[in-house]
């Protein structure tokens, strides 16, 4: 099972994100595990990262890498491998990652557009629905954009 | 009054994604009306951009160009006053876009990653919404990515 835990500032609870969330949460249910943590300020956030160092630990953030689905797919991967099976990605606040995150975190960028953190929250989720359907080889993975 | 289809293939409707686009739909009902056009197959589509060469028409392929919100903003602005307030946004199918409106549309990329189509309307709709913003020079556009 894997064990991936999404880090951002702020609670927001959108009923179509709930319900988007949902879905694929649903279908991710025999895998993956997923665990979402709030966190009020920066600061929060930062120390909450500190504490993970065991595992592997990713930023969401402009400059970060841009990859396609499938390059994607391959970086989470090695993630869960070299994490032992256990991922956390963090999501900025208003003003992106605090930079003490962004010099030591691996980061990675879903966009050069900038998203809200539920659309950012909901991308996220499907592409990681999307890189364990491309690593088992299925046939969800034919979207257009 | 901006005038704004957003053509497809393939008609889903997903009760999340109805009620998030809603909720863009209603901040943006006094600056855009929206028309969303469906079409069975690429035929359909390609015949439906065909008949609309008065008015400027965007294609959502993956090797059109990535650009930042605030580029984005600006491309759209032009297109608005180019078009005469009038814009097409074209969203291929399962196997992207046609490839004649591949080589005759103008082409812009959300991401380097594959979307659904669901995620990819909201994404097209809440930039629309932060490009207004930003061409207005309101705080909306603080998000994180």
């Amino acid at each position: 099972m894997i064990k991936i835990r999404i880090v951002s500032v702020g609670k927001t609870k959108e009923a179509w994100l709930e319900q988007a969330l949902a879905e694929y949460l649903q279908r991710l249910k025999a895998q993956v595990i997923f665990e979402f943590c709030w966190c009020k300020d920066d600061v929060a956030l930062t120390a909450l990262v500190e504490r993970a160092n065991s595992e592997k630990v990713i930023g969401l953030d402009p400059n970060g890498q841009l990859m396609t689905s499938e390059r994607f797919a391959e970086f989470f991967d090695r993630q869960v491998v070299e994490g032992g099976s256990k991922v956390t990605f963090v999501i900025g606040g208003a003003d992106g990652l605090p930079s003490v995150l962004k010099t030591n975190l691996n980061l990675i960028s879903l966009s050069p557009l900038t998203f809200t953190h539920q659309i950012t929250r909901l991308i996220l989720i499907e592409q990681i629905y999307r890189a364990i359907e491309i690593l088992k080889g299925s046939k969800y993975h034919k979207g257009s954009q």
